[in-house]
């Protein structure tokens, strides 16, 4: 049953489930009190924080435990930004940071009347550190930036941005969740946020370090433990466990990274060779070693995701159909890549050889089913054959000719891959020279058209307002 | 090696453990993914949500799970305010709420603008639903009360609170994390909160239920899990552990409640009997059944908590001495009653008969112990006799005739105990109808010298500023 989503929460590493069950019986009480219960429960917490402070590179006064990596970034986030507020309200954050590092930006504009600046990436998902120049001001109160993004895999430059936000006064939280477990974040950052559960930990541990020197001001209700930044009463065992488990993973890193970076570089060069239309995206190089992720063209993810269930991989995907929003991922919207059959692998450590090459063996069937199903044209299987299943999806959108030698496909009400589907069924049909309009109402349209223009070479002209949804236009130029 | 102190944190269940180590295996994924691990955990979470919900006497889509009570407490409490917004600012708790409660309400005063009105209690520690009526304003949001008292283990009136808050259309918040292992909570409450260590399960998991109804709107960053009531990732096989042993303390609560109340009443009978000088505080009828609260006078707390953990006695107190803040507890100073030597025992689930017995016979040693080593005047060991052994304590205070026959004794710079003993060393040698005229620094002189005068039938006149610290006027009347 090979599980291939270790970025969102990896299986329990054995070391953290003895360091769980050994801690049982002793980490339950309050470590604050000073009978020897709490005595006993707060020398694993001291013993705890040592270690987990020697991984992340910090003094353990430095460090705090928190619930969840959700809590370390919201607390770290307001608690740096209520503390330098008298030098200004504006933050910095890049455009393909985590869901909680942005949610808790929105908070910070809507509720305390901050501002908001988003540092753009390129096609492979990175920041320039000169983005990050450019967005600072005399009232930016916090920067924030991933260590590694969490979809792509793609590194960031932290240090080089670490080192512009020094010059500059500002403190810079890195967002450490993706890469903590392969070693410490280099730089000169002020903040760093984590999260056991992505190294092997237990769920409902987050850390979060805050350099000495740092301004510091927890804005919530008034809570005595862990220096006043994370409220609530400590869950020891599971503590005790996160830190023990960061350190075994740290001590297998070095060999068990350049193991799956292999493994991980066999995906990226043998997917586009054994399935057709697929984008591998983040960057080739600089890059986690354990996360590849590519997209499939003329693919419903939720169908994907499905059939490689079934197939007994577990995956996950950043399409617009596999969210509740019904948006595609804003990571891939900010990189201006294809969404649609969306899948992202991250291998948990210790993954056989085996599963990744049984996983290459399955994915062009699996792929090649979901578009049959929903007549994508494919070479294997023209869109304009008869579909040799019963076809249990939406028949083609309406074509029309909206004139103007302007060829319009009317994909409203129509989801994703849909659109891009009916886009390059009639395509071929269309002259050199001449442009289809897509009339569309799915959000993934403008993301996904200009990138199957992007892949296949074709002109994306641009989108404007039709009665219902958008038109966007491509013009054929091959 | 007796824990008395359930009340802090109770010591895992049997049941707790088991779930734990069985759902650890299948509980890692995450719960809103659709591949199996994720599908299998959100059906542990899902049996889990049902099993809490069931105890708490509430729909499943009501409860959410926390990461501890304290945020249990802060979620609800700033979700109810947030929510009721333009209804008012105004809210509403007992004086002897737990810290989580009263440090929310502070931030709501102080970062929201809100204002806040302080139910009082009674010599017992429990509110007068009057009291409630009187509070409720046109712009109350919210009102807040305990379901039974965390150190004193008063019972509060919740259900005729709740009906008076009902009558006036203001959401009552039930924070009953001393009392849920016991039993659900009776009457019309609108929100509640608990917290699993203090039944026996594990750390790291609280409960917010919000009825139907309610106006709820989290303040902070967005967060999809749990209803968007509770940011971060779910700890569930903590979760499926706490909902497990809420289940198991249940079916065993009314047998267990009888056996403990007859322990703590032995307790409540014994210590007065075997000990001197001593007060039970809490009411005797209406209380929880596992937790009984003395004071002793001419004692130091932090001394008796260190020779009864020499005993092997693990207790709390709610001294001066053993707060960091140096300032004796909240809920006692509400009460109005003595805090030094203070000390709350709270039985675990299954403490033996045999355990409370050797407590009631270590116990009278251990304070007149403490009573000698800090020069008390108890009958026992009379002040004015020479110490069996070196006393390493600072010396008495110097004394002074203020003038006008008010006798002065000078206790500045001295901590609880001492400007009580000093006191009543020389309240001997005061004529019936003189005063002694105390001055102190010290936080706990404020409430154990009225609190004095209150047990030894003597007047206490008041308090006024003196030169350093206040001079507290006592007058002897027998």
């Amino acid at each position: 049953m090979p599980y291939f989503d270790a970025a969102s929460s990896a299986p329990l590493h054995p070391v953290a489930r003895q360091a769980l069950q050994a801690s049982l019986d002793e980490g339950w009480a309050d470590p604050s009190r000073l009978y020897r219960e709490g005595r006993r429960a707060g020398l694993l917490l001291d013993a705890a924080r040592q270690t987990a402070a020697e991984a992340v590179g910090c003094r353990p006064d430095e460090l705090v435990f928190t619930p969840s990596g959700t809590h370390a970034v919201h607390s770290g986030m307001s608690g740096a930004l209520h503390g330098r507020r008298r030098v200004g309200l504006h933050a910095v954050v890049s455009s393909v940071e985590h869901s909680s590092v942005l949610h808790a930006a929105s908070a910070h504009a809507s509720g305390a009347g901050g501002t908001v600046s988003e540092v753009p990436v390129d096609r492979y998902g990175a920041v320039d550190p000169d983005g990050y120049a450019a967005a600072l001001r005399a009232d930016t109160a916090l920067a924030c930036l991933q260590s590694a993004n969490h979809e792509v895999g793609t590194e960031q430059p932290v240090s080089a941005v670490a080192e512009i936000c020094r010059g500059r006064g500002v403190p810079l939280l890195v967002d450490a969740a993706q890469s903590l477990g392969w070693g410490p974040v280099e730089g000169a950052w002020s903040l760093l946020t984590a999260s056991a559960h992505k190294w092997g930990g237990p769920a409902g541990v987050g850390l979060l370090a805050v350099r000495k020197g740092v301004r510091f001001a927890a804005p919530g209700p008034a809570d005595e433990r862990e220096s006043g930044r994370a409220p609530g009463f400590q869950n020891i065992p599971a503590i005790v466990a996160a830190a023990a488990s960061l350190r075994a993973v740290r001590a297998e890193a070095a060999a068990e990274a350049a193991r799956l970076r292999a493994l991980v570089e066999r995906i990226r060069a043998r997917v586009p060779e054994l399935v057709p239309e697929v984008e591998v995206v983040g960057h080739p190089v600089r890059r986690l070693p354990h996360l590849v992720t590519f997209s499939c063209l003329y693919v419903d993810g939720e169908a994907l995701l499905h059939e490689l269930d079934r197939a007994d991989f577990s995956v996950s995907s950043g399409s617009s159909c596999t969210s509740s929003t019904l948006t595609p991922s804003h990571v891939l919207r900010a990189m201006g890549v294809l969404s649609e059959g969306n899948v992202r692998i991250s291998l948990p450590l210790g993954t056989p050889e085996a599963e990744v090459d049984r996983f290459l063996e399955v994915l062009p069937g699996v792929v090649s089913g979901v578009r049959e199903r929903f007549g994508a044209p494919v070479a294997s299987a023209p869109a304009t054959a008869p579909s040799p299943v019963p076809v249990p999806v939406p028949a083609a959108g309406r074509e029309d000719d909206g004139g103007g030698g302007e060829r319009v496909v009317d994909a409203l009400g129509r989801r994703c891959p849909i659109p891009v589907i009916e886009l390059a069924k009639v395509f071929g049909e269309v002259p050199v020279g001449g442009t289809v309009a897509v009339l569309s109402d799915d959000e993934a349209a403008r993301l996904d058209i200009p990138a199957w223009c992007e892949m296949r070479g074709q002109e994306y002209v641009g989108e404007r307002p039709a009665d219902h949804g958008v038109a966007y236009v491509v013009r054929r130029v091959s």
